[in-house]
């Protein structure tokens, strides 16, 4: 087997570090125990061949043997398919895996990136739109929270795919403080994120980084 | 084979009628030409029966034997892998198709729903938060325009389910008028809804809707 290759930014600023989304695929990779190794892609300088890999000239982007996969979501199903320890075997709970990473990523991060972007900006918190964003992510926290005060994980008694990335998902919420009102959801990021694949991803990512600092 | 059933709401006002997330489940059931038939879900009652099959309250769902999923783009995926029709056979071509299904949820959905809501909502344009999302919103067109100003379909040379999707994402911006400077986005768009599956698929979501409103 080829080792697979994950393309990162060669370095990003302070802000969004430990959040570039990589994280979450060195996560799964760790989790899998799959080989990997990590390669670079000039940050300010993006030419044809990034977005060819890359149409919306972001990172990350997976490289398998001959196929090329661009979206984190899109790598995080591939990478499932390869690993038990990402995905169940069973048919229902495979469904049940694939209706939550699309919910991470439609239900859940479609108001939590723009609300964690509004903080990040500094805009008023009174304004119409951002109470608008506010009490759109509000009510995809009430729904977790629900869903988490019930159980650990989202599909059956053992971490799936599905929890890494809604925990990632969530993760973003949390660094801005937006789970203090959620319990649940806040302990079921706290509990995937003390996971050693997460611990590691997050180490190597950190360092990936700061390694161009030094550069 | 047991017919597959989409549930829906059994009733929604004007507003959001044409884009209710069951059109592109009836979309892709016509396209595959698969056998189904639509159930209800009551609009203003939604209990634990509802939140069962789909943890945020919202439609649709789609049962397939004894299999519920939830979330419109993990219901495609499903059918998706039922169909030739929606999904190619090609491993590159097929990995491909997921990068950009889930490009359409998170990486452009993700901005275009708020500003379609902002727009809906009445929001000023010119505030700070308004200028941001649509900012947000026109980096990814702009590199959509890119992309469909050389091809007709996003993989290959045919249609796909990542068409269906990412074309029924831009349409709830072209529905406000957000595509007049993407003439690439806004003809992919055209072409994808003049698709007789198209046509039939919102002419019943249509009629659904507007049946309740005699009865």
């Amino acid at each position: 087997m080829s080792a697979l290759i994950l393309t990162t930014y060669d370095w990003v600023p302070e802000g969004p570090r430990g959040l570039v989304r990589d994280l979450r695929v060195r996560w799964a990779l760790e989790e899998a125990g799959l080989p990997y190794r990590v390669e670079s892609t000039s940050f300010h300088d993006r030419g044809p061949e990034h977005f060819a890999a890359q149409p919306f000239g972001q990172v990350p982007w997976l490289t398998d043997g001959d196929i090329t996969i661009f979206e984190s979501g899109a790598i995080l199903l591939h990478l499932a398919e390869k690993s038990p320890a990402l995905m169940p075997q069973d048919p229902r709970d495979r469904t049940e895996v694939l209706g939550w990473v699309i919910a991470a990523l439609n239900s859940v991060d479609l108001p939590a990136q723009p609300w964690a972007l509004f903080r990040f900006m500094g805009f008023p918190r009174e304004s119409p739109e951002a109470g608008f964003v506010e009490a759109f992510l509000k009510a995809r926290l009430e729904r977790m929270e629900a869903v988490l005060a019930g159980r650990e994980q989202l599909v059956g008694d053992r971490f799936t795919v599905a929890d890494l990335l809604m925990a990632d998902v969530l993760r973003q919420v949390d660094r801005f403080d937006g789970l203090t009102e959620y319990p649940a959801c806040h302990a079921y990021v706290a509990r995937a994120t003390a996971r050693p694949a997460f611990v590691k991803a997050y180490r190597d990512q950190m360092a990936h980084f700061a390694a161009a600092d030094a550069a």
